[in-house]
């Protein structure tokens, strides 16, 4: 290692094992990384306690664990670098008593997320991809005219979070918005809700895309699901817990919720088989943020993340720890 | 039949034998109807020759022709009121010549099909069908992450004719807009190019959406598709025969274009087997339009089109005959 090496800025690199991330060659060119994994494993712990009191910065490379017991082994750390949305694995009151900042990649998935939710609505309302199957079936010959779908326009959809991008999608299609979170939003301009269960009320559509969180685990229950009605329709982008998959099938199956567009699922890769057999139903395999163009944005984001802080400029993404 | 039923305005009705369409008994509440294929096949040509000398309105149902020799048998026509898209069943010529105003019913289904639209490029370019297939077949277990998509913002999408709803909704994903048609149309701010073919080549996807004439069959030919390229995509929405699709088929096949969305095709019901076997095809059974709302909303355009006649009031959706 030469001097120029030794002096760029130390980043902890905190990976699953057999976890690679295609830009670490280009980090290692701006940043000194240590990654324990790197060394074998009876090294390992001794490595970072010789490290520990230099380390102001964490890279937590998809959703490790960031468990008390390491937060208490780096007294310096200021920053976590997150490479997810969701940030449940990371302790985050712990953070928030230390002053340690921590900064997700919301802004870099927001777009494809948006993307992947207005798809999968369009999809259920106008029943593409049960068109699809229908044609492939070569059913359109042999029993004519196909199902009548339900127009997007005019249908009030309730966000489970208020998610920018997806409202600018939904108000080109003429959907009326309307929004739960914890507290009412002064900047927002559309009807809240403090109670999901009157969201549903409501609703036509909910999109569920809030993170996972002990408050939101089940967030969409069987109430909620009821309240919703018969035509309702449930978009999930968010995390498969945030809704009770199994009571969700049961209403699904026997006609209480209009349909489903599920892109997360609460025992992934495991997909209940009753979902296999509705029409009603859209299955996508967790992949809202897969596209070049997303995992472009979230190498930027980090890159930016990580030169920001070394550079005492303002992070981008970060995580609101009240 | 009482006064008062006499007196209301008489409209032709045109229609194909065995379709009847479901605002007939409104319509009878406000209009004098007048069905030849009411009567017995003999008195047919005898009663509308009869009736020919007061009849000002033609109401078509579906794609009824209106050849010249009809438009001959009735020398007080002056409106034609359409109930489709396009209006290539109509002889569009002689109606100019004879002065005979054409509506059709673009208005009413412009937002559905616009939807349609969308959500086909959606989800040609997230792989959503294909992803709702992939999970149905149980192989998200068996062989882990599934394709990457690509992301709508940035797309350049070419418009083969200007749609207003399709624009609006693309520009909210961040599509980067350009149309070709006959001519420039100056109060539209996009990029515009005369001839298809460039179109194409500064395109990432075409939306195929204007109406059949003799100069636009097979309009997307193999020239514009070659030069729309490898990663180019193809929705259609509008008439299976704007595109060549012997070549499409061939085209797709060995990879020289990237993806297709079509909700319509050149002999439906019949779909080319050979686009069974591709995941980048997207299959809707000529859908655009089927939603409740849109039905509804073609019925209030044509009782509104038919009573502004009457009341000599401006109509909606009136045909350019130039």
């Amino acid at each position: 290692m030469d001097e120029e090496e030794v002096n760029r800025p130390l980043v902890l690199v905190h990976r699953p094992p057999n976890f690679h991330f295609p830009f670490r060659h280009r980090l290692a060119t701006q940043f000194n990384l240590f990654d324990p994994l790197d060394s074998p494993d009876s090294t390992r712990s001794s490595l970072l306690c010789r490290h520990a009191h230099n380390i102001r910065v964490l890279l937590c490379v998809y959703s490790t664990p960031v468990f008390s017991d390491l937060l208490s082994l780096l007294p310096a750390l200021e920053l976590i670098v997150g490479s997810t949305v969701g940030v449940d694995h990371i302790n985050l009151p712990k953070c928030r008593r230390r002053g340690i900042t921590v900064t997700n990649v919301g802004v870099a998935f927001s777009e494809d997320v948006a993307d992947l939710a207005v798809g999968l609505l369009i999809d259920v309302l106008r029943k593409i991809s049960a068109g699809d199957r229908f044609l492939r079936a070569s059913s359109w010959a042999k029993t004519g005219d196909y199902a009548l779908g339900s127009k997007l326009g005019g249908k009030r959809v309730g966000m489970g979070k208020i998610g920018s991008e997806v409202v600018k999608r939904l108000e080109a299609f003429g959907c009326i918005i309307s929004y739960n979170s914890k507290r009412k939003k002064s900047a927002i301009p559309f009807p809240y809700y403090p109670d999901v269960y009157e969201l549903a009320v409501n609703s036509d559509v909910l999109v569920v895309c809030c993170a996972l969180t002990e408050e939101t685990h089940h967030i969409i229950n069987k109430d909620v699901m009821t309240a919703l009605g018969k035509e309702g329709v449930i978009i999930n982008v968010g995390c498969g817990a945030l809704i009770d998959e199994k009571e969700m099938v049961k209403l699904l199956v026997c006609g209480e919720i209009g349909g489903v567009g599920l892109d997360v699922f609460e025992n992934e890769p495991h997909v209940p088989k009753e979902l296999f057999q509705l029409d009603k139903v859209v299955l996508s395999p967790h992949c809202a943020v897969a596209t070049p163009e997303c995992f472009d944005a979230l190498e930027e984001l980090i890159v930016f993340n990580l030169k920001a802080f070394f550079a005492n400029k303002p992070l981008w993404s970060m995580v609101n720890l009240e």
